[in-house]
């Protein structure tokens, strides 16, 4: 029977599960949203469990030997408990402890973040470099952080929360209680409040992103904001073009402060806004310090909307000294 | 006859020299002021070599075996080239190279603020901690990372420029080309040129800042602006508050974004502006992400001005692989 590690991925509204193959392939996966009847943290647990102990019996020929879990939140890395998960309002759950006491498996608990940069420095865009910032934008702004070729995890923990650095003094609040952080401008959530707020004030200057959105200001979203710009909307057209102008700030801050080989984006934002990355690469060129920059590449993610399962099992293997 | 490090510290306007005793004690020091008729590299590279062979003559009971040097700019770390220095104006200057041929010592060259961090690090308020980040704020803003135990260089030897991460989106224009750093706000010349102009559009308002120096505009430095504070002129008193939290801005987006252990504030600024070190520690308290700052210690400079030489012999000590 092969030995082999499973990924899960809990995001705020789906969990996925996957099989590591070789070279950062996946061989079975299984992605699932979560009911939104299931608002506590003990109902949404006995879900995770019940899909996993599901995945696992449907994929028992491949012998899986320790799961991998990448979560947004911040996780306590002796207990593997989380601590918060503002996304999932979870506070202080043991989710290690659960996990190995259903499976019988070895379990280990990432940051989603942490898991995804993994992921893509293992198998991904940030293979073989040593120096990388991996950035996704989604509803919100994270990062993780590989430095003279390890993962780099803080003092406590939590580093590489990068969306809440301040790129406007002062600016917008943040669901974090601080004013002007990068994800309240650039992340999916900070791109549709703002888009909100201009058409409340612009009911017909914002038309088209108000039809694309269903008829509503309140249905507005990134991704409706995004349509409209498909389809040739200025306003559109005009937020995203700061969008990436904001989005730029706070990837100059860090490699000015950081000065790493690799910058790699992703992200549903990423992804679903198309010039977004191209913005950053110009403005980057243009903006950062030349010493900064002499080494550096842009990339976008390798390994797209899987690097979450990948990089979570490519850490399980590592931890539970599974072959990679 | 003992076996000693000197170490040198090139700054805009001075140039020390110190003998690195036991646990970061300077043992025999120098300074001079670089003569202002010295504006061409070669130039002051002759005066550095004048001065640095008359202070290991005047020192050679204590026999030095390394010399280390920390410079502002872009060091070049397999040649030991300064590639630039703004402050200096100096452009592919092989400083190691000349200095090792007029001296006949081995000789190591740093960025003045990688050679500060060491010496913090080592001697002062960073010793035996493995994650610092050690920030110094005179006419601009700098800084030096100690991730899990090692100094940080990067990728092209250039990490740290704390004081070119972007603090007001599409702000004040910095020296470096950009717009919205954090040192066109909160360092020397930063609040210099807010204080010029605002004295410039309210000058009876401002004329204590003035008097303080010397009756024209065109004389307010960051020590004007600190001596009128200090004398209770409330103008001032605002701008330093400012200036507080935008510093305080920035060193959260560090912390956010690399969970140090440690923060290490020094430098003319820190030192010559009471109060700066409070508001900072104040705002992190209030405004950081809570799992940033659960382990986080926020430290004055142990060593002050002389870290430069401190650290800069340590390095060279280091490198020598002379004992420390």
């Amino acid at each position: 029977m092969e030995k082999n590690n499973a990924g899960i991925d809990i995001g705020g509204t789906n969990l996925r599960c996957g099989i590591l193959g070789e070279g950062g392939t996946v061989k079975s996966r299984l992605s699932v949203s979560f009911p939104k009847s299931l608002n506590e943290a003990e109902k949404q647990v006995d879900f995770i469990i019940g899909n996993v102990k599901q995945f696992l019996s449907a994929n028992e020929k491949y012998g899986v030997k320790s799961i991998g879990v990448g979560i947004a939140g911040q996780i306590d890395d002796k207990t593997g408990s989380v601590l918060f998960s503002p996304n999932l309002n979870w506070h202080e759950v043991p989710l290690k402890y659960i996990l190995e006491k259903e499976t019988g498996l070895d379990v280990y608990i990432a940051n989603d973040l942490t898991a995804i940069t993994f992921g893509e420095w293992k198998f991904g865009s940030g293979k073989g470099e040593d120096n990388i910032i991996c950035i996704f934008v989604g509803t919100g702004i994270g990062s993780g952080i590989i430095i003279d070729g390890s993962l780099y995890s803080g003092c406590s923990n939590a580093s590489g929360e990068i969306g809440h650095i301040t790129i406007v003094s002062g600016g917008r609040k943040c669901t974090c209680g601080n004013y002007g952080c990068l994800e309240a401008y650039a992340g999916g959530l900070g791109i549709a409040n703002i888009a909100k707020e201009r058409a409340a004030a612009d009911i017909n200057g914002f038309k088209n992103i108000i039809n694309a959105a269903g008829g509503g200001i309140d249905g507005i979203s990134a991704e409706t904001v995004a349509d409209a710009y498909k389809a040739g909307d200025k306003k559109a057209a005009e937020l995203i073009r700061e969008t990436g102008v904001y989005l730029s700030d706070g990837v100059i801050s860090a490699i000015n402060l950081l000065n790493p080989c690799v910058i790699i984006l992703g992200g549903g934002v990423i992804d679903g806004i198309p010039g977004l990355y191209d913005t950053v690469k110009n403005e980057v060129g243009k903006r950062a310090l030349k010493a900064s920059i002499s080494k550096l590449r842009i990339l976008k993610s390798g390994l797209g909307g899987e690097a979450g399962i990948i990089g979570a099992a490519g850490l399980a293997a590592m931890h539970a000294m599974h072959c990679l």
